[in-house]
């Protein structure tokens, strides 16, 4: 089915596959998203719209997009956002998000985005494509906003419940990289989530990795930072494991609740609207892979686009490779 | 030099030791905490101030305490903030903790409160005074606020970083306990903080501390709750292990420091001032103990005397040691 659609390839192009169908609001502000990318895009890429074809149609014909810059590639089935990611997956081959997978694996793509299920996400990401060579477990990083307007990147954010120390010292490689090449941060500081700042405090898991991080050339470590730091301008990369972070995460987001039920509108505030950031990066695998909020629109999947592209025109995955070369 | 004093007793009096010397503003800011307490106090209250007689003299000149309400217990040396808390309890047997245990320890007190050392706190309350039979490791609680004006209590936030599902299966019996008799809460309702809401989901520690919660007769267990649900009415205790625990509690203190600096004035978000609460208390030793925070002022001083006063006439502890009769 998907050779039948013919994708033109072009050397110097850079293809980016986008499951329509994934997320509250799909498929009309994926369709917003993509407007609103190539309102401003680079000529040198073009999009991938993987989905229904007849649930697009009427949507794309209301919501035209420049021809040359996409292509369809139909996919009629779609996982739902509370089924079994393994189940879904296996038994929904020609679903929106196996499809993507399938695209991404084959070389038909170069990255891969989806504002759906992300358990399916995540399971695709981790056994359709291949994690980087030496890279033990990939990570999922979230952002943080900071109060003078920069953000932060905590990882692992849920990927990783239960996490040995090397694990997170490799998150810690991974997410630096991403800081740097993708945030634009220079020389990002890394710290270490934990419930002391003195070196030899915390869980036997923060006091084994304080070591591993603090020997590592790679990175800029500046020891452990507590809860209170995690929404300071303290650290860039935040490491902790996959459980820590998925409740920091859910609770950051849950303030940005708050505050729009309490009517507050404060510009610092407003940045802990997680959509405005589009997705998180999943860091470690050998494709950019980036998994939306369910409840994306416009702004989330064009800015979600352009972190994709950013990690293509970077090279990023080509220096995370470089940096597991014989580690 | 204590028994020197002279401490009376009668029947039915509750006899609550203040560390004077613990915390950024003391001693001044507790007795002022002092006399907020007594100008609204309950008659079989006394209380015993612990900490240097020559530097609360002239304090206790200037802010007068009705004379039959207290008695003072000279305490020359004081524990720092900073300093190791097994070797400055060992080394500074004469501090305000120290005495203060001492205190409480040998019955001359029925409480010990103190906003000092943290790490000197939680030694004391582990080996001055003893756990409950049956309590595998105590806890501490903290409060978390919520938009309707009621508290959520979160235990563990610090005091055992790594915890087996055991533990968090009686910390979830402590904290209903003080959530029922201490914070009013008919019928408490326990979550399992977790990374995803269905059963299953969690690191090792969740998905095995699950069955336990939900097989618990002593509990009203809704199963797991997610970071987001932290700060809604979601659950009255919830309970994870004091990593976790300890990073949530920092992360939510530091909202209000943000509030602050942003000058929002909300009076929900004023409720995150955690120095309202007064302190946390520790939970499966056999007497009640109060940590404050090192910022305590008056307020936090007056309520964390006037929880402690609870958790006597509720008589908290006798009914903890019943829970855990035969268990």
């Amino acid at each position: 089915m998907i050779a039948g659609f013919g994708i033109f390839y072009f050397a110097s192009m850079m293809t980016i596959g986008l499951d329509m169908m994934g997320g509250d609001f799909a498929p009309l502000e994926a369709i917003k998203g993509v407007d609103t990318y190539l309102s401003a895009a680079r000529e040198d890429v073009r999009l991938v719209l993987i989905g229904n074809e007849a649930e697009m149609a009427p949507l794309l014909k209301a919501n035209p997009l420049p021809e040359a810059s996409y292509t369809i590639i139909h996919a009629p089935e779609v996982i739902g956002m509370h089924e079994h990611p393994t189940k879904a997956l296996k038994e929904k081959q020609q679903s929106s998000i196996a499809v993507g997978f399938h695209l991404l694996a084959t070389g038909k793509t170069d990255a891969f985005i989806s504002a759906g299920n992300t358990g399916a996400m995540m399971v695709g990401a981790l056994f359709s494509i291949k994690a980087i060579e030496g890279v033990l477990r990939p990570t999922i990083g979230a952002y943080m906003p900071r109060e003078k307007g920069t953000l932060g990147l905590l990882a692992d954010v849920g990927l990783n419940a239960d996490c040995k120390p090397e694990n997170l010292n490799q998150f810690a490689i991974l997410a630096t990289l991403f800081a740097k090449h993708v945030l634009n941060i220079d020389q990002p500081r890394t710290g270490l989530v934990n419930l002391g700042e003195e070196e030899g405090k915390g869980n036997l898991l923060a006091q084994a990795a304080f070591p591993l991080l603090k020997a590592n050339p790679l990175l800029n470590f500046i020891g452990n930072i507590e809860g209170r730091d995690i929404l300071l301008d303290k650290a860039d990369v935040m490491i902790c494991d996959g459980f820590t972070g998925n409740v920091v995460l859910k609770l950051a987001e849950s303030i940005y609740d708050i505050v729009q039920r309490r009517r507050i509108s404060d510009e610092h505030f407003n940045r802990f609207n997680f959509e405005t950031y589009g997705g998180v990066p999943v860091l470690g695998v050998s494709k950019p892979v980036i998994i939306g909020h369910g409840i994306s629109q416009r702004m989330a999947f064009s800015n979600m686009i352009r972190t994709a592209v950013r990690m293509l025109e970077t090279d990023l995955i080509g220096k995370m490779k470089a940096s597991f070369t014989g580690s």
